[in-house]
């Protein structure tokens, strides 16, 4: 029976619906969104990011499947309730997030999401029995925004607890565990959360690429050979404050003047130097920030990453050189004051093939390229075979108003998805 | 009579309870300080402000004087009754401000009030009858770090309305209308608040140095020649904002790099290139300002100053050349979208002598200095005469909750006014 299936979605048999994925990209996106300018604020475990999930959880319950809330707030999505991740059997998990940054666009994680709902549906719906079951996930808390722990949902499943902190906080202090509740969670089980090994057979994750590279090749799809490394160091710079006005030039201890060179810094090591893909200050704070007085302390981080950890290791010794020069000479000191790190991971050679094939089949033209941002599968990828899927990004911005995607790429992405994962099922059997 | 007066206050016959004044800065100083690092912040209009505000007038009341508030939300006390500013005739006026800056320091503008209200209140307890009298002035929102519109009160009194923003607005966006009404201000009446010329005599203003000058070399008094001038250049900065992981380095517009050379422009303009004094960014505001986003806007503000025009002139012209270049270099727009200026002025010269004079017959080393902040006092300057008297700050810091003077320096100081203004009352009689 299910190797029916199997053949008749490698006949184009199943279709997903397009239109049902197009309008409810376009109802998650009113969530959050800033009627002026468009963006769209959905910060991770925040009051429109509860508003995004209810939208989900309705969507899935009106299309007869059973979205659950684990410990750890990710919404998980299946044929039938459950709430026990074994309970049926290994099965092909799809997924990603729909939180965003400040500011954002309305595809980034939440295209992911939809695209796998919509596979899902389409599977059930279509009164298929496959050998593998399937099912959605909504990681929480992909981006840290607002409680700066990116990629905390896909730990929990994952099992890496012990990489998260006991009480977590958000920037202003405020402790996570009532929001997580609101949400559905429960900071005290979040060992629950986990997926043990062997429960997911593979891992597929369909995203916009974010970055200019499908557009510039004329590509529809990419096939995503590795993720990009990161390391974010959180800086504390301290000089000493006083008045604009009265205080010599000569003497002066002006830690935005420190943190200057560090901007100018990281953006030397991956510019000029080369010493990994990409380096940037996208968040800096000075203290106590008015026009008439030296700053006297700045908060500030830099992000570092590569496909490969090596370049990644000498780009954090030389910017840690760097920044000793630059509390030398500027009579500040620099202090570390937080690190979050992940090493680069690749994906699975015989889900790429797979995606190349169904993209194929589709006459959909593909290239293979690395992931520039981080993304869930990355810590899924503890647990099982991860594929990632991209669809261009117009422009090959993404983190802003004005992210973007063509309808038909949309569709496009969502049926090279559809045909992986029946793909991935039929190769589970033969296995 | 009052000739009598004169020549017992040369002799020593009055003298300020100096208790009273170092009682009254530490009550004072309790307000708006934050119980962790002392840091004090009573920004202008803030509920912080009116609580000082209210200070003062209870103190003022209970020592039998009459404060009164007028439209732009200054405090002026005398000695009877009035809120007519000719009521008295030509007066010697005393003054400073009580807002400060966030997380400064409790004496700077503090200070010269409770000292002017001290020399007020020992002048009318003494039933002395000078020929000129004298009034202590609280001006409102000098340092405009609430509402970005510094010397508020004084540029109001002094006439310079067409200045001033018909509808000031914080730095959210806030009217000031309602802050100013709770303040006992009206902005539909500001025009009332001008003294006309003729009505002040002589102004004086007593202040913390908030530099290094007079502890570096032994002085215990200093007297103003001149008060540095200001520019202010409020600047927007646009780039392009994109994901820090995706977005190649290569033809990025990031607007936090650009700003990060604008500090660094300002800090050479001033520093090895000597064009003006000092130069300093203070407050910079990146936009989105989290790590995960290339900064797509930054709000910026330099601050330029010098006691030489000239030199101000050429420090902005090669500020404004450099923001050209760097705007071409990193692919930018920068705008200045506001600008504030104040020329340098001189204090006057009898002033100066008068204040010498009376440090000398205390036996207190003076000397002459310029100031490098702004004080309300330049923009009485255009109404009155002007003289200044600095006290020592201890480190030479201001603006921060380590601010301080020795209490017997706090005493010297307004003993030096009280004689200053008897003097000056004295030379009115012999004019």
């Amino acid at each position: 029976m299910s190797h029916t299936v199997v053949e008749r979605a490698g006949s184009l048999a199943l279709d997903i619906d397009a239109e049902r994925l197009l309008r409810r990209i376009r109802e998650l996106g009113r969530i959050g969104a800033d009627p002026v300018g468009g963006g769209i604020t959905r910060t991770g475990f925040s009051a429109a990011d509860r508003e995004a999930r209810a939208y989900l959880m309705d969507e899935a319950r009106a299309a007869g499947l059973f979205p659950a809330v684990d410990a750890a707030g990710n919404i998980v999505v299946r044929r039938r309730p459950t709430d026990r991740p074994t309970a049926d059997g290994p099965v092909v998990m799809m997924g990603s997030h729909l939180d965003t940054v400040v500011d954002g666009g309305r595809l980034d994680g939440a295209y992911g999401v939809l695209a796998a709902l919509e596979v899902l549906q389409t599977v059930v719906e279509s009164g298929a029995r496959l050998r593998r079951d399937c099912v959605a996930v909504a990681f929480a808390n992909e981006e840290g925004a607002l409680f700066p722990q990116p990629f905390w949902g896909s730990m929990a499943v994952a099992g890496r607890i012990e990489n998260l902190p006991r009480e977590p906080r958000d920037h202003q202090g405020r402790p996570l565990r009532e929001a997580l509740r609101l949400a559905g969670g429960d900071l005290d089980a979040l060992g629950s959360a986990c997926w043990p090994k062997g429960s997911v057979s593979a891992y597929l994750e369909l995203h916009v690429e974010q970055g200019p590279v499908l557009e510039r090749g004329g590509s529809r799809i990419g096939v995503v050979d590795a993720i990009t490394g990161r390391i974010v160091l959180t800086l504390e710079i301290r000089g000493r404050a006083g008045h604009s006005g009265t205080t010599p030039m000569e003497g002066r201890r002006d830690a935005l003047c420190a943190a200057a060179r560090v901007v100018l810094a990281a953006e030397h090591i991956a510019g000029r130097r080369d010493l990994c893909r990409v380096a940037t200050v996208g968040r800096l704070d000075p203290y106590p920030n008015t026009p008439n007085t030296i700053a006297g302390a700045v908060r500030t981080t830099v992000d570092l990453r590569d496909t490969d950890v090596w370049r990644m290791a000498d780009a954090e010794a030389a910017l840690r050189a760097m920044l000793d020069d630059i509390a030398a000479a500027t009579g500040t000191e620099i202090e570390v004051v937080a690190e979050t790190r992940s090493d680069p991971v690749s994906t699975d050679a015989r889900l790429r093939e797979a995606i190349a094939l169904s993209a194929d089949e589709l006459a959909l033209p593909y290239e293979e390229l690395p992931s520039g941002a981080g993304h869930d599968a990355q810590f899924v990828a503890g647990l099982a075979p991860i594929g990632m899927i991209f669809v261009p990004s117009i422009g090959g911005v993404s983190h802003v108003p004005q992210e973007d995607t063509a309808a038909e790429d949309l569709v496009a992405g969502a049926r090279v998805l559809l045909r992986t994962v029946l793909r991935t099922t039929e190769r589970e059997e033969q296995l």
